[in-house]
C-alpha cells in the first residue's frame, strides 16, 4: 500500500530536552509539500555535532528534535517542484543545501547556500512549519535533515541522488565528518603536491583530512592528537608522521613543527573546534604563505586570537564548513572516488548499532575509540 | 674630489634615545663593503613608523639609530658584487629587501625576503656591523635604509634602481607608505572588477588602498575614518563613500557596513593599528568569500580576536608587509604608473620641511593634517 501523501508513522529517537538520553518513540511524518521530499532513512551515522546539541552545550539547540544530520535513504515521495530526484532514489541528505540560485550559489566562491538557512536555523522547513509530531507536540527538524527518523522530510535544496552502486551504510558518512574534512583539505585549502600540512586532531574529520591531503600528494602529513590510539588510524589513512603534543618535552607544539619542517607548515588544519589549537595551528604556518584552516566548531563564546604580526608576515587564516563541498553538484564526486578506491570510508566505521539502541552508538563516540558508528534505523 | 672609498662625513638626524627629539649631528658613513651600496639620499619621507619607535614604544626598537625608510637618492658608490645599481643610479631604498635566491624570494608566494631579516632587526649591516659613527659612537641602521643621513649604506639587495624621469622627492613615497596601501589592494588583497571595498583609516596608506581598489575599478570604496577632515581627500582618490564611524547613530560601523553592502564586503582593510578596527574589518567582510586584509602595525602585545565562526562562514583574514610587492622587481613598475598618471603621489605630500628643521615635520606628522612630509636633505 502506497504511502504517498498519507501521514507517515514511524520509530524515531527523540531528543525530548537538553542534557537527556534519546527515546524511541513513534511518530508521524506529514508529507512532502511542495519543493520537499520525503526520505525512508536506512542508515544514519551519530557524529558529535549530535551530541553537542543534545547535550545542551550548544546556545542554539532547540527541543523537542529529531536528531541527525549523516544518513542515507530513499526517496519515499516528493512534492510539487522536486525535479532533481525522483522515487526510489538513494539519496543523502544535505546540512549544507545548495540552491543554485542564491547570491551564495551563483557567486562560485563558496559552498554556503542562503536558502534554506535561516528557517533551518529554526528547526523548520522553508515555509515554517514542522512535518514532524509525537504525542501531540510538533518536533523540531536539525540542520535540515533529521536523520534519527526512519521517515524525514528535506528541502529539495538539502538532498543529493548517489549511484545506487554506492552502500548507503557507508556513503551515509559523506552527508558530513568524511566530506568536511577532506574536502577542507582538496577545494578549500586546496593542498598541492609537494606541500607539507598538519592535521590537529584526529577525530573522522582529521582523518579525513589526513585522507585529503595524501590524495593531493603532500610532501609531509603530520597527524597531532593527544591520544596515542590514534596513531595506527592516522598511519593507515597514510600519515607520515604522529605527535603527541602532550609527550614534547621542553618544546611547544608550535616549536616542535616549526623545528619539522624548516619554519613551519604549508597548510595546517584545526580539527579540535578547541581555541587555543586553532592559535596553536595558524602560529605553525610558514610565514609568507602559510594558511591555516579551522574545521572545529568551538564552545559557545570562545573567541580565537593571534598577534596580528602573525598575519601581516603572510600567514593566512580560513575557516571550512562542510569542506568547500556543494553537496548536490559536488558529492556524486566523492562517492566515485570512493568507489573507484581512492577515498576509504569503510575503515571509519568502527561501530554499529540499530535505532532501538542508539544511546549505545552515544556511548561509543565518547569514548575516544570510535570514529563512526553507523545505526541500522530498520531495527 | 671623488668620495669612493672614503669615509663621508656628512650631516643627519640622530635618534640618540627614546622620547627625545631627533638631533642634528655630524656623522661619518664608511663606506660600503662588498654587496653593499651608499646612497646620497636626496629626499626623505616621514612615516609614522620613524614616529612609533623614537616615541619608544616600539619593543624592538633600538639606540642610538638613524631612523628614515621612506628615501630617494643617487648612487655614490657600490661595493664589490653589486651588479644591479651603478654610481649615479637614482634608486629608493626597500626596507623590505628581495635578494632573489632565498626561499621567500624563490617561492612565489611572497614579497617576504629572508636575506638580510636578521641582522636589518637588529639594525647593523648583514655582516654585523654598523656604518655609521657619530661623537665616537657606532649608529644603529633603521629598516635597512637610515635615510635620516645625507649618506647612507644599505644592502644590494634593499635597493632599486628607478627611471631618472621620476622625481626624487615624490618618488621617495614608494619606499613605504604609497606601496604598501596601492599593492595591499592591487598584489595582496587582488581586488577584482564590480567588488566591494571599505578602508579604515585614511592616512596615506588608507588612501593608497582607495586607489588601488579605484584603479581595479571596485564597485564600492568606502572610506572610513574618525576624521571628518580626511573625507575630502578620500574623495580626491575617488572613494565613494566616507563614514565618520563616531557619528554613526544606534548601529556600529558593522552593521552600517553589512546594510550598505547588502551583507558585507567582498574586501576591507586596516590601516589603523588598532586591533579592535581590526576585528571590525573581519567581521564586516561579506559571508563566504569576503576577505580581511590587517595593514596596520599593532602596538606591541596587542592581540586581535574573533568567533571562530566568522571564519568558518567563509571570511578569510590575511596581512600585508609593503604591499606584496616585491620591491626590486616591481617598484619600477609603480614608478610608471606614477609617470603614466595612473598611481597620484603628488597629492600625498601636503608638507615640506628640512633636514635641519625635520622635527618640525614630525610636529606636521602628529597634527592629523599631514599626509607626508618630504624634506630636503640638502638643507
Amino acid at each position: 500500500m502506497s504511502t504517498v501523501g498519507k501521514t507517515i508513522t514511524c520509530q524515531a529517537a527523540v531528543a525530548w530536552e537538553a542534557g537527556k538520553p534519546l527515546s524511541l518513540e513513534e511518530i508521524t511524518v506529514d508529507p512532502p509539500q511542495k519543493d520537499e521530499v520525503r526520505i525512508k532513512v536506512l542508515y544514519t551515522a551519530l557524529c558529535h555535532t549530535d551530541i553537542f546539541t543534545l547535550s545542551g552545550d550548544d546556545p542554539e539547540g532547540a527541543f523537542p528534535v529529531v536528531l541527525g544530520h549523516e544518513g542515507g535513504g530513499v526517496v519515499e515521495s516528493i512534492g510539487e517542484g522536486v525535479t532533481d530526484v525522483k522515487v526510489g532514489d538513494h539519496v543523502v541528505p544535505l546540512y549544507t543545501a545548495e540552491c543554485r540560485q542564491c547570491k551564495f550559489c551563483t557567486s562560485g566562491k563558496t559552498n554556503l547556500c542562503g536558502a534554506v538557512r535561516a528557517t533551518q536555523g529554526k528547526g523548520v522547513m522553508p515555509d515554517g512549519t514542522s512535518r514532524f509530531k509525537c504525542k501531540g507536540k510538533e518536533l523540531l527538524h536539525f540542520m535540515g535533515c533529521s536523520t534519527f527518523s526512519q521517515y524525514t522530510v528535506v528541502s529539495k535544496h538539502s538532498v543529493v541522488a548517489i549511484t545506487e552502486k554506492a552502500p548507503l551504510d557507508k556513503a551515509c558518512l559523506l552527508g558530513c565528518g568524511l566530506t568536511t574534512g577532506y574536502g577542507a583539505a582538496t577545494k578549500t585549502a586546496n593542498v598541492q603536491a609537494g606541500e607539507t600540512t598538519a592535521i590537529f586532531g584526529l577525530g573522522a574529520v582529521g582523518l579525513a583530512v589526513v585522507q585529503g591531503a595524501v590524495a593531493r600528494k603532500a610532501s609531509r602529513v603530520i597527524a597531532i592528537d593527544t591520544n596515542d590510539g590514534k596513531e595506527s588510524w592516522a598511519r593507515k589513512m597514510g600519515a607520515t608522521d604522529f605527535i603527541n603534543p602532550m609527550k614534547l618535552e621542553g618544546q611547544s607544539i608550535v616549536e616542535k613543527l616549526i623545528e619539522m619542517t624548516d619554519g613551519g607548515l604549508d597548510h595546517t588544519f584545526d580539527c579540535t573546534g578547541n581555541v587555543n589549537v586553532m592559535r596553536q595551528a595558524l602560529e605553525a604556518c610558514h610565514k609568507g604563505w602559510g594558511v591555516s584552516t579551522i574545521i572545529g566548531v568551538a564552545a559557545a563564546g570562545k573567541e580565537i586570537s593571534t598577534r596580528p604580526f602573525q598575519l601581516v608576515t603572510g600567514r593566512k587564516w580560513q575557516g571550512s564548513a562542510f569542506g568547500g563541498v556543494k553537496g548536490r553538484s559536488e558529492l556524486p564526486g566523492l562517492v566515485d572516488d570512493y568507489l573507484a578506491g581512492k577515498l576509504s570510508i569503510d575503515d571509519y566505521i568502527t561501530h554499529n548499532t540499530t535505532l532501538s539502541e542508539i544511546s549505545k552508538g552515544f556511548e561509543y563516540m565518547k569514548s575516544g575509540e570510535c570514529l563512526r558508528c553507523v545505526v541500522d534505523m530498520s531495527k
